[in-house]
């Protein structure tokens, strides 16, 4: 059975997974660094940045599942750009092709939703980005056919994983929250009350000052 | 040197320190008794209601802080009454002296912050409850003189702990995040936003399913 999976989402005490004016320069706007210093501590981290060292404590471990018999990634548009609207750098040198580089982290298919699709393009490292407009259970359909008999990771932002908890077809949320009050940006819960009905709830909290959250389908 | 400190209060994951439809027979609204189940395990609150038995554990640990060595309490008007404007029923049979019977589970002088002051009554247990139109500061300075060197509580709900932290008089806030989405009602920390600046904060997470956060201040 191909699990749906969130790993490693941070929000803040206020509930908020981005915060406001997210910008080429600031990809998570005002929340900066913040939601995710702790990532920054893991081994996890430093490899993925190409350097060694870095914990491999509890934080760590959770971390480490983001890759794990992951075959395919959804993202929400906002994850891959700031950009909204009709794309208006295809085919240019300027073109956008997330904010990854060369050899993103993913490693998989990744299929990025939008309502504006675009042709699909390769980096290296086994990325391949796709555009589809879809719903959560056929971008997720699509996207099992794609990962090989391992699960899909629901990669983000806020808005796409509170949409796909609304459809009910997350099976694992892992949620850090960290102890910061946001203020402002997206919110993850907003129109979800109640959502826990539907899975088992374990939190325990690190050294680093986070508390990690598993919601587990029931 | 005294200090003004939150115990116990409990939040949703989303936030809000209770729910929404506040009324005589639904004190939190539409949160029931979600927000304080993990309390009712608790050897403290068997003791409450004249029960033996409950747990001594971490959840009780916590909850025990709440009247050790303080000297008087604040809470806002909605912690007293869900009524709202002018008392309407001061001198009748149906005068209202809050929820907890003739022998509240305070002990102490307890000031209630309305708009609408009335004359002080005194309970059985030490419990006296006064009526008093002033700020943060003001309302600290009077229960503090009236504390006889001790501590004073923050009683809540959410508007006064919110306003109370906004004025920065609060020196211990404990919280209790619960895992369950409210999805509405009064919600902490909306107009917060780098509150934690001010504070060391900690976080354990419990069996019951709850995480304790203390926010000391710094």
């Amino acid at each position: 059975m191909q699990l749906a999976r969130v790993h490693g989402f941070a929000i803040s005490l206020d509930g908020f997974g981005t915060g406001e004016g997210l910008s080429l320069a600031a990809p998570f706007g005002h929340a900066g660094q913040r939601l995710h210093e702790w990532m920054m501590h893991t081994r996890y981290w430093h490899r993925m940045i190409g350097e060694e060292g870095g914990g491999v404590g509890v934080d760590n471990a959770f971390v480490d599942q983001h890759d794990y018999r992951i075959g395919a990634e959804i993202m929400g548009r906002g994850k891959f750009t700031p950009q909204t609207g009709p794309w208006t750098d295809l085919g240019t040198a300027e073109e956008w092709r997330g904010w990854w580089g060369q050899n993103p982290p993913f490693h998989t298919p990744v299929f990025v939703l939008t309502h504006h699709p675009r042709p699909s393009f390769e980096l290296e490292g086994g990325n391949v980005f796709h555009f589809i407009d879809a719903g959560p259970a056929e971008a997720l359909e699509i996207a099992k056919a794609a990962a090989g008999g391992l699960d899909v990771r629901i990669g983000g932002g806020p808005s796409m994983v509170r949409e796909f908890l609304a459809a009910g077809v997350i099976d694992l949320l892992h949620i850090v929250q960290v102890p910061i009050v946001l203020g402002r940006g997206v919110r993850l819960w907003d129109g979800l009350e109640g959502i826990e009905a539907g899975y088992d709830v374990e939190s325990v909290s690190t050294p680093s000052g986070v508390t990690h959250m598993t919601f587990t389908r029931r």
